[in-house]
């Protein structure tokens, strides 16, 4: 008997319907077995559109898991921005193309000074391997600092970089480790400081420290302090530099307004209130930022923000060129996702949105054992899931991704022990999305509560945190 | 005075026209000195049609250069799939989709047995980071061989097993560098074979050979034989399977038809005489293969294949997931591409014009002393420039590209000494888009031959061979 588990077990495909297992099967022939499906029953998307999906029978879901559709599934306005521009041309960086430089004027008009120049890339994951790149050709040093259950992307560099993907173990012998904030942070500052001395003595020395601001596979970890306002990073960007190191702000999960804007008014996209990026919470300017995801509302692109005297160092010293990186048509895509987080005022929407959500869910806490300590900010919200104990429960969480699934509402999981539900859907998520979700989780609970089943054998390797 | 050079050179933006002039001006402000424009007139391309190109101006260009719109610029049947799925849905893999089992079915079937397994990334890059990561980890070692100009792609592993980026020094310790094949191949196989013993009997051992089968960036070398008969990758294969190694074939310039099929009739996909897949014609089966560029014709998709018994291996420890790896969205382009390169025959045309075109470059080179070997398969094809000695003309070579720019053709170069020039238009290039090349070459030729600035100063770093 194999346990409940965050993905589907394919020795279960017996327990499938005939079409979805003939699907299914086909699929592990021709993917192999590197490629998972979400929950014990897999779900077949076939449509979606805002913050709804749904499967080949009609069958509506809601989407409390997808970052990357930030503006919404199947958003008109970036539908029609990548038909007309593929209509037209789709080219690369090396002949002079207007809708390049527009974009990257209107997305670095929202960036603090200092941050100034764009390169693009067409995943997060090549975006934190070409600011490694940059960290260590300006630095001339290799160490670089990351959190303990840290997930930064899946290239070689990247990945050895990454402790959510392999362990411990699995990092180069230049990474140093240390543990996510909690609570006021201070004693990941305190980490952070001997880790950077420790480098400095070391024949590596410090390139970079590599934060994602909200810290997402690490359990979801906001700025204890009032945004804006001095938090955990500032005595890290201080200490990093001290040492002759960069700051990466690993943005691809809490940029792009997800972490919403910083009062219930309306925010200029340059203000740093407009809540656009994670680190402006902290009331810091990283050297260098990474952004992917939900740039282009589904296109692949990313992108590597860098101080100006960076880049020139670096562009004097090596070439970059990436093929697909900034094509026309993934340009438009995120020209016109960023023209809707602005019109729609969505940064706006996550703040009033999360801030209710997460106050609903912290009154549903007060009366629900299972639900631990409710943390995020904007539509990006932690629920840690804990036992009779109030230890992290991974087997529980487990079988609430799985209960949500059977009640429509797609969900997935974060945490160094994989018990923290992972709340992050499209920025567009209405007041009435977020009731049906509290109605839902509060069934599951209820329902799990009374499965035999609830508690018992997690699966081996059946982390859900460290992927998107 | 600056030389001439196959890139803009920031420093002369003043000879610029005003608007041009802004917008260059704005680009190098925002992009940084990294990014670089092909041309000493760099060109503003606005739209795209078959093998045409037009600037902001409405002036046609023909495209000899661009290899990723293999089916033609903007194909009406690529733009509908592309919008008509954007506006239904874009996610990730993580949910059953039909569109991605479709299509690696339809792709895989037009492998040999053996190539069992698709795993879908966003760039060669990643492809070819994830092909060397899985050897690493199925083989238990880290050495790597590749040939003197190699390009591979920018991520940090595989920047270091590409020294056509930064030269020998900027390869990792674990690779071992041979010349590129020429003539009848017998000097690389000797070289191959040598740098496999070495790195058996070194802490590194051999995870991997891996091979651009056209060699694109070493100055484009075909097999010295007819295709299908054992050229010189067949005992490359030999070796390095008897040292434990495993072949990657990078196919990600000469995939997907560029090669041209093995005979003026038309062939079935199945068959490897269709030509899609470079490393037939050496008649090997690979263990690994990359795809990317012409994949989407545009659309960022890319992907690695590979026995399924080693994607079991590499899955049954390492876990992989590319957010936009697979997307429904790159999927629809890729199953229109692939269905048009069937449906018009473009292997079968590649084929035709391309051997029509080569006949034709050698007999102009026969009355033309700038001209020497001319080389290539179906519509991959290099053409030396030589000096009157007959030695590699770097100068002379960006002097024709610049000088092909003002006659509205767009090439590009290549090779260790950049003296070649890549052919590698669009897969419907016509007898009348050769003839218009043809002409415009010796037109170019000529011009040159007659400029005072023909042969003076090439630009430091002012390779163009590597990138795409």
């Amino acid at each position: 008997m194999v346990g409940p588990s965050s993905y589907f077990t394919p020795s279960r495909i017996d327990e499938l319907a005939a079409e979805q297992r003939e699907l299914v099967g086909r699929r592990e022939r021709l993917l192999g077995n590197a490629y998972r499906l979400f929950y014990d029953q897999p779900v077949e998307i076939v449509r979606g559109s805002g913050t709804l999906l749904y499967d080949a029978d009609g069958t509506e879901y809601l989407d409390v898991y997808n970052n990357v559709p930030s503006v919404g599934h199947s958003h008109p306005r970036v539908v029609e921005a990548i038909a007309r521009q593929a209509a037209q041309l789709n080219t690369h960086t090396r002949y002079l193309n207007r809708g390049i430089v527009d974009y990257s004027s209107d997305l670095l008009a929202t960036l603090p000074d200092g941050l100034d120049n764009a390169m693009f890339t067409c995943t997060g994951s090549e975006a934190n391997d070409l600011a490694l790149r940059l960290a260590k050709a300006v630095t001339g040093h290799a160490g670089v600092i990351v959190t303990r259950n840290a997930y930064h992307g899946v290239t070689t560099e990247i990945a050895a970089i990454s402790p959510s993907l392999g362990g411990l173990d699995t990092v180069a012998p230049w990474v140093r480790v240390v543990e996510a904030p909690v609570g006021d942070g201070l004693t990941f500052v305190r980490q952070v400081a001997a880790a950077i001395n420790e480098l400095r003595d070391s024949p590596h020395g410090l390139a970079a420290v590599i934060v994602d601001t909200i810290f997402a596979s690490d359990g979801v970890r906001p700025a204890p302090t009032a945004p804006g306002s001095p938090g955990f990073l500032a005595p890290v960007v201080a200490a990093a530099h001290a040492a002759g190191g960069l700051v990466i702000a690993d943005e691809v999960q809490a940029g792009f307004g997800r972490l919403g804007s910083w009062s219930d008014a309306p925010h200029r996209f340059a203000e740093p209130a407009s809540g656009l990026w994670g680190f402006s919470r902290h009331g810091i300017v990283p050297d260098i930022v990474t952004l992917g995801k939900p740039m282009g509302n589904g296109m692949p692109i990313a992108a590597m923000l860098a101080r100006r005297d960076l880049v020139d160092e670096f562009g004097s010293r090596m070439r970059y060129f990436n093929t697909f990186g900034g094509n026309p048509v993934s340009i438009a895509a995120a020209q016109a996702t960023l023209n809707i987080l602005r019109d729609e005022q969505l940064p706006l929407n996550a703040r009033r949105v999360g801030d209710s959500l997460r106050a609903q869910l912290r009154d549903l806490a007060h009366t629900t054992p299972e639900l631990g300590e409710i943390r995020g900010a904007g539509l990006f919200i932690g629920i840690d899931i804990i036992d009779a104990d109030g230890r992290p429960d991974e087997a529980r969480t487990i079988a609430l991704l799985n209960e949500l699934r059977r009640r429509h509402v797609l969900i997935g999981a974060s945490g160094l022990a994989n018990s923290t539900l992972k709340v992050r859907p499209p920025l567009l998520f209405s007041p009435a999305d977020a009731d049906r979700f509290l109605t839902e989780l509060a069934g599951a609970v209820q329902a799990v509560r009374g499965s035999s089943t609830s508690a018992s054998g997690t699966t081996p390797r059946g982390r859900a945190s460290e992927q998107i």
